[in-house]
């Protein structure tokens, strides 16, 4: 869905999203793909990653300041989907803001 | 494999590792349990959450200083693994030190 991300020179912000999900589609996943489309409108936004398996599910998304990730955090829609997720889609998340402070690349 | 992580009061690190798999196993999975064991044994060492689906996986391992990080880097079993890693498993891969200012928990 959303490949690796070709980051900035640190130092840029990431966060870091575990979660753990109910049974059964319920809108999710049209909702991520909404989600992710959204996110990336917004500025500051400079990427996201995402895999998940049958145990957990990891998404980081990675933005240029503290101040986008505030913003995103309160983007109505966002906000639609954030209340949606706690009461259907999730049994249990982690949500970690993280200051990116050195990165490395690797390509074969 | 490892599941959601409880980490104590940011701040501490995070170390976002996402990557792009090359064809077939060869001794990849028996690598990746044994490096999940040895890293927990560090000292420094918090939790590891780890999601692969078909395009991508996201390993983000939790520790309590950067002196940990490096400790780990650099430990002796784990660079052998790392070279390998460059040299078989990975098509692309990046690395991210992270330090951890906020997080927030949820369940359900």
């Amino acid at each position: 869905m959303s490949g690796m991300t070709k980051t900035p020179q640190p130092p840029y912000y990431a966060v870091i999203f575990a979660s753990q999900r109910t049974d059964g589609d319920k809108g999710y996943e049209n909702m991520a793909e909404k989600m992710v489309e959204l996110a990336s409108k917004q500025s500051g936004f400079l990427g996201v990653e995402s895999a998940r398996d049958y145990d957990l599910g990891i998404t980081v998304s990675y933005w240029d300041s503290l101040d986008a990730i505030k913003n995103w955090k309160e983007n109505t829609v966002h906000k639609v989907a954030q209340e949606r997720g706690k009461k259907e889609w999730y049994k249990t998340f982690s949500l970690r803001v993280c200051k990116v402070e050195r990165d490395y690349f690797f390509e074969m």
